[in-house]
């Protein structure tokens, strides 16, 4: 069933159900749409298509639920063979006259409504089967607008079943395209929880629990940090780049005040430092908070990618030279493409020097604090005024859940709280220090705390260290198979920091050629070619990309707890079959 | 089941387990844990107790495992005769050995994690049948040192079924606390989906169909605002304030680009316009993208909360004169106490005469464009510049889902996008321009779309409409009930123009009273009395605030499917039990 079974004709030989046979209809939208709900989904798509006839005339509707009704009766015994396991068999149901308004709170909607969300379920467990299996695809690549023909119109065609069928199994063990990859169970049960409970962190009055989980996990994440008694501040945002504007924001409150009721304009010229390696979401917020990009001054790096203090320093002279106020530096642990960390002491000292707001983001490399092994790649962390973490990056924590930790408490509310009396109030029967509207930018806002919460508390910390050490044996292991590999050359040499790996890989028809601006030219377009041919191959994907003046390389980074050494084999064997001939 | 079974003592009579019997042991953190872990729960209760034993001693874990054993033989009958239909219940499974390490992506992980996950559905299809459920509580209000004493140090005791014990059930028919109520199955389903697929909106090729779907729902909602051919460009946010702030940026880009690279500096002293009750956040955009709160200028409005078009008018020349710059206007659709709406067609002919922005914040009140009875009240709408419209709101989305939409296109991309070559590759193989990553403030970005597509095809826009219209007509049910029944008095008269109804209820005591300010003082008092008592008595919630000089009044809002007239009804009978004799 995991292979598809073409769907069956729709014309009928023999009829089971109640409506007269009629004979087959013209190809049209819905039959379009009907085409792929086949095989083991049919029965959410029956449902659907329930659905979306109800304002459809009785015809139209019943032409398409006896197709479907013989189309699942065909399709019957393939697919119960597939469960296998006969306690998760449910009795069949016909959902053909099921619609979304007789779901709860409808009268008497109880037993459909379970039934339905049952049925969501075996969908998805289904999915997370195939998801796990080395043998299915990592994706079923369609061009824009071979999906969209099936859209257009907002005709909505596109069922649920397309939407996992053309997505991206990002927790396969060969998806190695982003820094989020994995599909970790606990967390993905600690999503369905908060989904159904379906409440926000705006107030403990509707968050209760939330609240305060969230508020033990900051206190437990500050103290791995190593400020004194896990004292200080933060919030779970949006991702790391929304952290990362917090951490300006909360920087320029502290040195200048009077900007949020006065504007840019009561500060001087202000100046932030960054690595050239660094996150695009510092430039970001330099041009969203109206500092401007070009007040964000790039600091030089080593060849693997680390911040040279020295150069930060002097730029920090020169910046204070010419009447700037340096403000903000922001020390990379874990750079995107490099995986490179900032010597976080060195650039502390120079940061206590000129008194300037020292932010550490760490929302790639952050997770390494869990591990004993590789924590001191950020040695010196605990001097930063501020530091971005995602767990759902290197702790395989479902997206979204990324926290800004803050060491000096009472910023983050001083930056933030417009104390909207409408919104906040103080005569509350509990104590109302627990809400945490008014520190956040939001207003509303999303929980993404009890996914982490739960992961933690079932792997505990020695768990997220075992998952954070894996990956890096794998990516050393990597590292030491291509190292000296005839056919590919490392962007840059010793063992890497984080489990990013960047190399070339240079197919025989370039191998003989001389350093020469040709060859460069000709090597850029390599990673895009093997990447489109994975892509449409769907076998596995890893990113690329050019940085500075190095052209287009593979940068292989490794999140996904599902990976092993034998799907590294594969990675480079599938990078050799697919770039031999280029 | 629902009523929960006080658990059983842990000394335990006969055993059935392999285990050898032991006395019983001291009350310890696990035991208070298990305490609550009882009833229907139990099984993912000891699922979660076998995770939590892994770094325990193996005497511990016995101990503990055993004790939840007999609980669960204790248990078992009361608890299968709930699920009613024989084909919803499973096999009972015995969880104590299962460890988190042993689902996938472990070896022969497979039945264990489908087994767990259906586990998992069986708690939360229970929770969703109580929240439905009038007879059980809204919530079970715990003071936060209480339940700090259960999660003290970290220590991990909170289960997930405390989780939801303790949380208030925000899909309960007389839950009205907040605007974001109820609990749509569908949407539900989709949540699940989407934490499944677990990837982000960062660019088509790992989320290819969520990509779509974002584009052309966005071009649909264009469309109902009213801009020829839905042309124009948006983006879904993590909440109608970070969509609010986009307005701003965006408004700014489009006179002042300059400020993108050289900051606030670069422009003249620019002032923002909004009434006295709009939502904080553009208070908050204020502060944060560097006007300074002391530049958004506060509008008049009428005695039912609408902008007063010449008080606008008044301050816009008044600004001028000053030599400050007018740039943006916001008009709300819905404030969030009154729930007034702004008259958009004034306030246009103001802005396109002084050339301001027009943002329209209908983060509230946006839903009420797909309803033909009342989307009059937005009329003029499609004169915006921006506009917010959070579907998670008035439309019954689960959290988050937040538009921001732009009547032009290309300053959403020009405002924000920073050309990150390592991140946007423009050789990849497909069009790129889909790519929507670098139009956002965020890197990775939650995928809030599927759940609200899923939804639009299950009802159709005539299902909101009837959802909305259906809210509507409640509040004029209870408007109409109260305003002229003895202990109410209305915050401002005429019928709502929203779900919001505005009242105070006078309790016996104060009805005699004149009207002094001794009289205010005490009814300041009165919301606040009886919120707590219903919180405490879990029966319903509704929302109280003050507004400028209106001292504590009740805001009775109603976005929730599952109310009824009884509900409504309820309501004002349990204002006026607990508010007798205050």
């Amino acid at each position: 069933c995991g292979n598809g079974t073409a769907p069956p004709s729709t014309s009928s030989t023999s009829s089971s159900h109640s409506y007269p046979p009629t004979p087959p209809p013209p190809l049209n939208c819905y039959d379009a749409w009907c085409g792929v709900a086949h095989g083991c989904t049919r029965k959410l798509g029956m449902k659907i298509c329930g659905f979306l006839q109800k304002n459809n005339s009785l015809e139209e509707r019943s032409r398409i639920v006896s197709s479907f009704k013989e189309r699942a009766a065909k399709n019957l015994l393939s697919c119960d063979n597939i469960g296998g396991d006969a306690r998760f068999r449910r009795t069949e149901t016909d959902f053909s006259n099921l619609f979304a308004r007789d779901l709860l709170p409808a009268k008497n909607g109880e037993e459909q409504t379970i039934q339905f969300l049952l049925e969501v379920v075996e969908i998805l467990t289904n999915y997370i089967r195939k998801t796990f299996d080395r043998s299915t695809k990592v994706l079923d690549f369609h061009h824009p607008h071979q999906l969209l023909e099936g859209m257009e119109g907002f005709n909505l065609e596109l069922s649920d079943q397309d939407t996992l069928k053309y997505g991206v199994r990002t927790g396969h063990p060969r998806f190695f395209n982003q820094l989020s990859t994995g599909l970790d169970i606990v967390g993905l049960a600690g999503e369905w929880l908060t989904s159904t409970a379906n409440t926000n962190m705006f107030t403990y009055e509707i968050a209760p629990v939330f609240v305060l989980m969230e508020q033990l996990t900051l206190k437990k994440m500050r103290e791995i940090i190593g400020w004194p008694d896990g004292e200080g501040d933060g919030i779970f945002s949006p991702g790391g780049a929304i952290s990362n504007m917090y951490s300006v924001m909360i920087a320029r409150y502290k040195f200048f005040p009077e900007v949020k009721t006065k504007g840019m304009a009561a500060a001087p010229r202000l100046v932030l430092f960054t690595s050239e390696h660094s996150h695009y979401s510092i430039k970001k917020a330099s041009a969203a908070l109206g500092f401007g990009t070009e007040n964000l001054i790039l600091l030089n790096t080593d060849e693997r990618g680390r911040v040279i203090p020295a150069d930060l320093e002097a730029k920090v002279i020169e910046a204070k030279q010419k009447g700037y106020v340096p403000m903000f530096v922001n020390a990379t642990a874990g750079t995107t493409v490099y995986g490179a960390f900032d010597p976080i002491n060195e650039i502390a000292d120079i940061c206590e020097k000129y008194n300037i707001w020292l932010h550490v983001d760490g929302a790639w490399g952050g997770g390494l604090l869990m591990s004993r092994k590789h924590r001191h790649k950020l040695n010196g962390v605990e001097r930063a005024n501020s530091v971005t973490w995602n767990p759902h990056k290197m702790m395989g924590v479902p997206l979204q859940c990324s926290a800004i930790l803050v060491r000096e408490r009472g910023l983050l509310q001083g930056c933030n709280s417009m104390c909207a009396g409408y919104l906040f109030q103080p005569d509350k029967q509990y104590d109302v220090t627990y809400d945490t509207g008014d520190k956040a930018i939001q207003c509303g806002r999303h929980v993404d705390i009890f996914k982490f919460w739960l992961m933690w508390k079932a792997k505990g910390t020695i768990g997220f260290e075992q998952h954070i050490d894996k990956c890096l044996d794998l990516s050393a292991y990597l590292y030491n198979k291509i190292k000296n590999r005839e056919g590919y050359e490392m962007v840059f040499n010793g063992e890497p920091q984080h489990t990013n790996v960047c190399f070339w890989y240079i197919p025989p028809s370039l191998r003989g050629l001389p350093d020469s601006e040709e060859r460069w030219e000709r090597l850029h377009k390599v990673a895009p070619k093997i990447k489109a041919m994975m892509m449409e191959s769907g076998t596995t994907m890893v990113g690329y990309q050019p940085q500075g003046d190095k052209v287009n390389f593979f940068r292989m980074v490794i999140s996904n707890p599902a990976a092993t050494r034998s799907d590294i084999d594969f990675l480079t064997e599938e990078i050799e079959r697919l770039g031999h001939d280029l």
